[in-house]
C-alpha cells in the first residue's frame, strides 16, 4: 500500500509519530533538517571502500581508479537544483496561474507538485551525439495542481528553454500524451477534509468498534481504495481500518481489521458528502443505525482480530532457532583489483569493457539508461521503467478496489540510500540521486550503485584429456532500490562479457494484505486474521533499440516440427526446422512469448548482415522468474485503459518523439480517461525497417503465502529480461577477455602432468586484503534522510548555500 | 557430438594423436597410467583452500571446519572398488555367460561394460532410515554386451546380495524396465570393421575428395548418425567427413566437410554390407561411379571448404582487442569465515543450515541427491538427472540423423576435475567421484564441489524513514560438470535460506555444427562453410518429493480473470480470483506450464495443513532461462518412443519402486524398442494422496549463432527450476538467519542520526585475508587423468594396492 494521509484519520495521524511509511505524492513532506549534516570523518560518499583494501606484495601498488570523459554532454541529465529553482520562480511569476508556494498552500490553492526535465526528442539527441547538431534546448515540465476550482485538476506545464531567459515561456504541455492534453480531473482534492469526514463518521460507532476491534476508531488508521470509483456521476470511496504498529516496523499493511466504510465524496462541498454504510464480515449495513441495530441484537459476528499488539510477527528481526554456523562470516565478494570501470560523474557516463552508456534519474521512474554503445556502435537509445502496476483482488472493497500505478507515487522519491554489503557489495561505487517535488529539491545520498561482480560460474568452459579452458564471468551491475511505501523494488541492469544486457527487478518489503474473512478465493490465510491478498505486478520497460542504425525490423525465428521427404532418404522424416518471419505492422505488434519458448524474438537492420549473410541481430528473451508476465485482468474496473501497457508481455511500436512513455503518472487520478492510453501507440504503422521501440513487461503473479512474512523473499520475487547479440559479432566477444585460463595437461605423459598454465595477461588477486577496511560503516547510513534545499519562497528561491558538500 | 571411434577411419585414428575427444561408452580407454601419482607437496585434494587464508586480528583464531556424522549409512553410495571387483569376478565365474576379460576381448566376445549399484527400493530405504528395518541388501547390476552371437545384444545382470557370498546370484535384471527385459539388440556391434569398410569405400574416391576437400580421405575422420537407422529390415548408417584439428583444441565438431556416405551395415557378415552412395551439396550419387562421372564432367560443384588449417577460429584462447582494465584482478568471492557447512565424507552426507542430504554418483547420470531434509522433515526422497536429449535437425543425413541420448555415453565418465576459481570458487570443498566401466574403476579427483556463495543481492530488504533492514542471501551449491564429448554440462543444485532448492543446468563447450550448403532452414551460417546446427536440449530430472509423508497431492492454484457482482457493489466488477484444483490421475498428468505463468504447481499432503488451514505445500516453478522446455519433435524418426520423457515439460506419476528412471542408457541402441518407455509410467493410476514423483525438463532450443564460437556462452545457455516452500512454515525461514542487519536511524533527530546497528550475532569478515594463499594451484590439475584400478584379470581382480591415497 501507499499509506495516504488523505485516508488517515486526522486525529490518529498526530498520535502516530512512529508511523514512518513514506507519504504519497504531493504529500512528500520530510522532517525538517535544513542543513547538510557533515559526513563522518574519512567518509567519502561516492568512493568505493575496498578498492583501497588490498596491497599486492609484489608491486605494493594500489590500483588507480580508471577515469573517462563523456564524449558529449548528458542531455538527459535531470534538472539541476538551480534549474529547478528558476523554473519554480518563473512559474510563480506567471500570474495567470495563480500559484501559491507549496509550503503555504491550502486546499483551494494552486500549487506546483513535481518538476522534471522534459527528455529531449530522440531526433535531436541523435543529431547532437553524432556531432551534427548543437545541444538540444533544455526544457522542464512542472505538474501543477489546480485546486482553486470547483472541478480541480492537474496539468503539466512546459517551461523553457533553460536557463530561463527572455524567450522562455510556460504553456500547457501535451506533447507526450495521447489524450491531446495532460489535464486530468482530481476527484479527491480535499484529502484532509475527507479524512475528517471519514473519522467523524467512524467515531459515531466507537462503542461497536471497540467491541469488535478491541479499541476505538482513534486507535486505527483509515485508508482504502486507490483510485476512487465513479458510479454514474458519483465519486465513491471505500476505506478500511488498519492497525497501527507501535514498534519501528511499518508493517501496517499486515494489519487490516476487516471493517470498512463507504462514502460518497462527490464534489468539493463537504456538506454534500454522504456516508453510505458499513461492511463487516461481508455483510453490508447501509446506515450506522442498521449496523448498531444488528450489533445490539448480537447479529454482528465477532471475527478474529488482526492484532498488532504483539508485533513480533510483523517484524523482520531474527527469530526462531539459530542456524548452525550462521554467525560465522559468510562468503562475500571483494574487488581486490579496485574499480575496473570508469565513470564521468559530471555527466553520469559509464565505460565498462566494450560498453558505454549515460544514465539519468527521473522522479517518476528512477534510473534510466541512454545511448548504450557496444563496441562503439549504439545498440540501445533508451532503457528504463515506464510504469508499475500492482492490481489487487479480494472479496472486500478495499482490496478489490486497489490498483496501484506506482509512478503516481514515483520511484525517484523512494530511492533511499542503499544498504552497503547487502543491496550492493561494499566495493560498489555509490552515487547520489535527486528529484524535485513540492518545490523542494531532494538528494538521496548513495542511492545508486555501480559495481562489478563475479557471476558464480564461468562464461565459457571446456575440458578434455589435454586441456581445460574457462573464461571468467564478470558482470557490471547498475542498481537502485525504491521503497514505494510497503514494497521495495530493486532495479538492476547487468552487462555481461558476451554482450548480453539483463534488465531485472526484484520485490521485497511488506505485502499489502487483506482481512481473511470469506476471502479464500483471493489468496491464502497467512496469519490469524490475515489473507495474503493476491495481486499482479506488471512492470513495463521501454527498450528503444537501435541496432546498427534506426532502420530496424523485428524478426521471429521459430522452431517448428515438420515432416520432410529428403532426396537422400527413402522415407519421410519427422524432424524440425527454423521458420523466419518478420513483424509487419503495429496491428500485429501485441506479442506473447511463444509456448515452449519456440520462437526467438530478434531485432536487426535488414541491411546490416554479417559476412555470412545473417542479420546482425540482438535477441530479447525472458530469462529470470516472472519475465514476460502480464496482467491477468484485461478490462479492470479499477484501472480501465490506464493499464493497457500491461495487457500483453511485449509490444513493438514505431518510435515517435511524442510517444515517450507507456503511461502517465497522473492517469491514476482518472484512469478511465488516461493522459496516455498505450493502445493508441499501436495504430497501424508499418514496422519494417523503421525506428522501433520494444515495450516489455516484467512481473509476478503474487499470491502471498506464509513465506512472505515478515517480508517477501527475493529468491522467487525476481524477474529478468535479457537482450543478447545474435549473429552480431563474428565470435563470442567474451573471447576478448584476458580473464581466462587454459591448463595444458596430458593424460598420457605420466608425472610431468600440467605442461602449461596460460593466463593471457589476466592477473589474479594476490597479496593481503584488509577485510576490516572493506566493512561498511552503517553508522554513516542516512537512508531517506536527505540533502534538500529550502522550500521555495518568492523572495528566496532555493537557497543554494545548503548545497551538498 | 560424441566422437565415436566406431565411425572413425582406422588409419586416421592412429595418426590423430592430438585428437583428445573422450571416447564413447564401451570404448572408454584411457592412456595407461596405472599407479596413482603422488599429489604435489602440501596439496590436499579435498580440503578447501582459502578457509586457511584469513586471520581475524581480534581473535587470531582460524575457523574450525564443522563436522557431522550421517545418522544412517548412505544406502545409495556407489559400488566400492572392492565391490566392483568382486562383482566382475563373480560374473566371470558364471560360465554360462561365456565372458571374456574386457581388456582381452575381440568383437565376438561377451564383455562386461558398466557396473553400478542397483538403487535400493524406496520402500526399503524409507524403512531403514526411519529405524524400522535393517539396511537394505546391496545389489549391483552389470551391463553385459553379448557379442558372441549373430544377433548381438546387451542385457543388464543383477548381482547380489553384496558382499558376494554363497547366496549371491547373477540373473537378468528387468525390474527397472517397461519392456519386461533389459535385453536390447546391438545393430552396430562391429565398429572396427564398419570403420574399415567406410574408410576403404571412401578411399576409392580419394582423388575426388582431394579435389573437393583439399586432402584425401586419410586426412579426415568419418563418423555420423547416432543411432543407426532401420529401413525395413536393413540397418543403414550415414557418415560424413570431419576435419581433424591439429592444435590442442578438440573442435572437430566445427569442421564438417559436407561430404557424406551411405551404407547398409545389416548383420555381422562384412561381405554382405553395402555401400549405398555419396551425398554432396544435397546431390545424391548412388554409386562411386556415378559420383566420379559427375565429377569428371565438372558437375560436382566445389563448395567452400570448412578448413581447420587455420584453427584460430576454432580455439577458445583470448583474441581480438583487449578490454580496458580487464587484466586487473576482477572481483571474486572469498570465504573468510571458513567452511560453514559440514560433510561426512564417509557417507557423502551434507548438513547446511536447516538442510541435510546424502549424495551419490552414478555412471549414467552423475550426481544424485537423496533424502533431502528440511528442518528435520524429509521433503525430497530423490533428485537427479535421468536422461539428456540433444535432437538435431538438418538438410544433411548426419545432422538430421543425430539424436543423442547422453546417458548412453554417461555423465559419470565425463565428470572431469573442476577448474577451481572458475567452475567453483577456490574455497569450495572439492570431492572425488568414481565410476566403473570396462572392468576398470576410475576416480576423477576434485570432480564435485560444494560451496557457499553470496547471491549478489539480499534475500529480503526494507527501508523507511526510521530503519533499514536486510538479510544476506547466502546459498549452498553442489556442482559437477560433465564434458560429454563436445558439450560441457554444468549441473548445480542450489539451497537457499528461504528453503528454496534450485536445480540448474548450463551448457558450454563446442557445438556440433553442420555443413552450410542449403542448410538455411536448419540454422544460421556462422562461418565460411558452417551452419550452426539447430537442436533441442531436453534434460529430464526426477524429483521424488515427499512432503510431510508420502501421501501427496499435486494442486494447481490458478489466477483467473473473473467478473463478479459483490454484495457491496452496485455494479459488476472485472477482477480476478484464485481457482484451486487437484491432479486426479496419471491420464491427465502430462503437464504444460500455463500461459502467462498463471497456474502455480504445488505438492502437499492434504492432511497436513498449517495452523491457518492452508496445505503446507512446496511449489515447483521454472525460474531461469530455458526451464520448462520440451522437445519440439514429438514423434522423432531417430529416437521414437525413447524420447517420450521429453515430450512435455512436466509429468507426475505415482511412485513405484520399478519406475526408477525415465529412460535407460541402452535404449539408444534401439530407440524404437526402448527398454524404458516413459509413456508406460502414465497408466491411469490415481494421484490423490499417493506417493508422487515429479519429472521435469530443463532445456534449450539451441540455434547456435556466431556468439557460440569458440564455445557456447553460459549467459543464455542456462536453465533452472526452483522448488520452494509455500505456506509450509509460519514465516519466512530466512528470518532465522543471524546474517541480517537493521540500521535504526531517525530522519527527524538531526545529527544523532543512526541510533543502533543491530547485527543479531552474525559476524562479518574482518582481519587480513591472504589472497595469494587462496589462488588455485593449476599445476596440480589432473582433469580427466584419474586414479584407476588395474583392469580385471581372472587371477587378479582389481589390484587394491593401487587404491587412491
Amino acid at each position: 500500500m501507499r499509506l495516504s494521509a488523505a485516508f488517515a484519520v486526522v486525529a490518529a495521524l498526530a498520535a502516530s509519530t512512529t508511523l514512518a511509511a513514506p507519504a504519497p505524492k504531493n504529500k512528500y513532506v520530510k522532517p525538517n533538517r535544513l542543513l547538510a549534516r557533515p559526513l563522518p570523518a574519512g567518509f567519502d560518499a561516492h568512493v568505493a571502500v575496498n578498492q583501497y583494501a588490498t596491497t599486492d606484495f609484489k608491486s605494493s601498488s594500489v590500483h588507480e581508479t580508471p577515469t573517462v570523459k563523456a564524449p558529449r554532454k548528458n542531455v538527459w541529465a535531470g534538472l539541476t537544483n538551480a534549474e529547478a529553482a528558476s523554473v519554480v520562480a518563473f512559474l510563480h511569476n506567471q500570474t495567470a496561474l495563480n500559484l501559491t508556494a507549496a509550503a503555504d498552500a491550502g486546499s483551494w490553492d494552486n500549487i506546483i507538485t513535481t518538476l522534471d526535465l522534459v527528455p529531449p526528442n530522440k531526433t535531436d539527441t541523435v543529431a547532437y551525439l553524432s556531432g551534427n547538431a548543437s545541444e538540444p534546448a533544455r526544457y522542464a515540465y512542472a505538474t501543477i495542481m489546480f485546486n482553486a476550482f470547483e472541478e480541480p485538476y492537474l496539468e503539466d506545464y512546459l517551461v523553457g528553454p533553460l536557463p530561463i531567459n527572455e524567450k522562455s515561456t510556460a504553456s500547457p504541455y501535451s506533447f507526450h500524451t495521447t489524450a491531446g492534453s495532460s489535464r486530468i480531473r482530481n476527484f479527491d482534492a480535499d484529502e484532509d477534509l475527507t479524512s475528517e469526514f471519514f473519522a467523524a463518521e467512524a467515531a459515531k460507532c466507537d462503542d461497536i468498534i471497540e467491541d469488535l476491534l478491541g479499541a476505538n476508531s482513534s486507535q486505527y488508521d483509515l485508508w482504502g481504495i486507490d483510485p476512487v470509483w465513479h458510479e454514474g456521476d458519483r465519486v465513491v470511496s471505500w476505506v478500511g481500518f488498519w492497525g497501527r504498529p507501535t514498534s519501528v516496523f511499518d508493517g501496517q499493511t499486515l494489519l487490516p481489521q476487516g471493517l470498512y466504510l463507504r462514502f460518497d465524496i462527490t464534489g468539493r462541498d463537504p456538506s454534500k458528502w454522504k456516508f453510505l454504510g458499513w461492511l463487516h464480515n461481508y455483510k453490508l449495513y447501509e446506515t450506522s443505525a442498521d449496523f448498531r441495530d444488528a450489533w445490539e441484537k448480537g447479529l454482528v459476528e465477532k471475527t478474529t482480530r488482526n492484532a498488532g499488539m504483539n508485533e513480533t510477527w510483523i517484524g523482520t528481526d531474527r527469530r526462531g532457532p539459530e542456524l548452525p554456523y550462521d554467525n560465522r562470516p559468510p562468503p562475500i565478494q571483494i574487488a581486490p583489483g579496485g574499480q575496473r570501470f570508469a565513470v564521468d560523474e559530471e555527466e553520469n557516463y559509464v565505460a565498462w569493457m566494450d560498453f558505454t552508456f549515460y544514465w539519468s534519474f527521473r522522479r517518476d521512474t528512477g534510473i534510466r539508461l541512454w545511448n548504450i554503445k557496444y563496441k562503439g556502435n549504439k545498440i540501445i537509445h533508451e532503457l528504463g521503467l515506464n510504469e508499475a502496476l500492482a492490481h489487487y483482488a479480494g472479496n472486500d472493497p478495499v482490496q478489490s478496489g486497489t490498483t496501484y500505478l506506482d509512478t503516481y507515487y514515483g520511484f525517484g522519491p523512494y530511492a533511499f540510500e542503499l544498504i552497503s554489503g547487502f543491496d550492493c557489495p561494499s566495493h560498489a561505487l555509490y552515487l547520489n540521486t535527486t528529484f524535485h517535488s513540492n518545490e523542494i529539491s531532494t538528494t538521496h545520498r548513495r542511492s545508486l550503485c555501480i559495481f562489478e561482480q563475479d557471476a558464480g560460474f564461468p562464461m565459457q568452459r571446456h575440458t578434455n584429456g589435454q586441456y581445460a579452458s574457462a573464461t571468467r564471468n564478470t558482470q557490471l551491475v547498475i542498481r537502485s532500490v525504491s521503497t514505494v511505501g510497503n514494497y521495495d523494488y530493486t532495479f538492476s541492469v547487468v552487462y555481461m562479457l558476451d554482450g548480453s544486457i539483463s534488465t531485472e527487478v526484484m520485490a521485497s518489503g511488506y505485502i499489502q494484505s487483506a482481512y481473511y474473512a470469506a476471502n479464500g478465493d483471493y489468496g491464502y490465510k497467512i496469519h490469524d486474521g490475515l489473507s495474503g491478498s493476491m495481486h499482479d505486478h506488471v512492470l513495463n520497460f521501454k527498450l528503444d533499440a537501435d541496432i546498427l542504425g534506426t532502420s530496424n525490423t523485428v524478426g521471429f525465428h521459430t522452431i517448428e516440427p515438420k515432416t520432410v521427404k529428403y532426396d537422400w532418404s527413402p522415407v519421410e522424416r519427422n524432424t524440425m526446422h527454423l521458420v523466419r518471419s518478420e513483424l509487419q505492422n503495429e496491428d500485429n505488434a501485441t506479442l506473447h512469448w511463444a509456448e515452449n519458448a519456440r520462437s526467438m524474438v530478434l531485432i536487426y537492420n535488414k541491411d546490416e548482415k554479417n559476412k555470412y549473410g545473417e542479420e546482425r541481430a540482438w535477441r530479447l528473451m525472458p530469462h529470470i522468474g516472472g519475465a514476460g508476465m502480464y496482467s491477468t485482468i484485461q478490462n479492470s474496473t479499477n484501472a480501465g485503459p490506464a493499464l493497457n501497457f500491461a495487457k500483453a508481455p511485449l509490444f513493438v511500436t514505431k518510435h515517435k518523439d511524442s510517444e515517450f512513455n507507456s503511461a502517465h503518472p497522473n492517469s491514476a487520478y482518472s484512469p478511465f480517461t488516461p493522459i496516455i492510453d498505450f493502445d493508441k501507440y499501436l495504430d497501424g504503422e508499418d514496422l519494417v525497417q523503421e525506428d522501433l521501440v520494444l515495450w516489455f513487461n516484467l512481473g509476478m503473479h503474487h499470491v502471498p503465502h506464509t513465506g512472505d512474512l515478515g517480508n517477501t523473499q527475493h529468491s522467487t520475487a525476481h524477474a529478468g529480461m535479457i537482450f543478447s547479440p545474435h549473429n552480431y559479432d563474428d565470435f563470442a566477444p567474451s573471447q576478448q577477455s584476458s580473464q581466462m585460463v587454459r591448463i595444458n595437461y596430458n593424460a598420457s605423459t605420466g608425472d610431468a602432468f600440467v605442461e602449461d598454465v596460460l593466463t593471457f595477461g589476466g592477473k589474479s588477486a594476490s597479496g593481503m586484503f584488509n577485510l576490516t577496511a572493506a566493512q561498511p560503516n552503517y553508522y554513516a547510513y542516512e537512508g531517506d534522510s536527505n540533502m534538500r534545499k529550502f522550500p521555495y519562497s518568492p523572495e528566496d528561491p532555493y537557497d543554494d548555500t545548503a548545497a551538498i558538500v
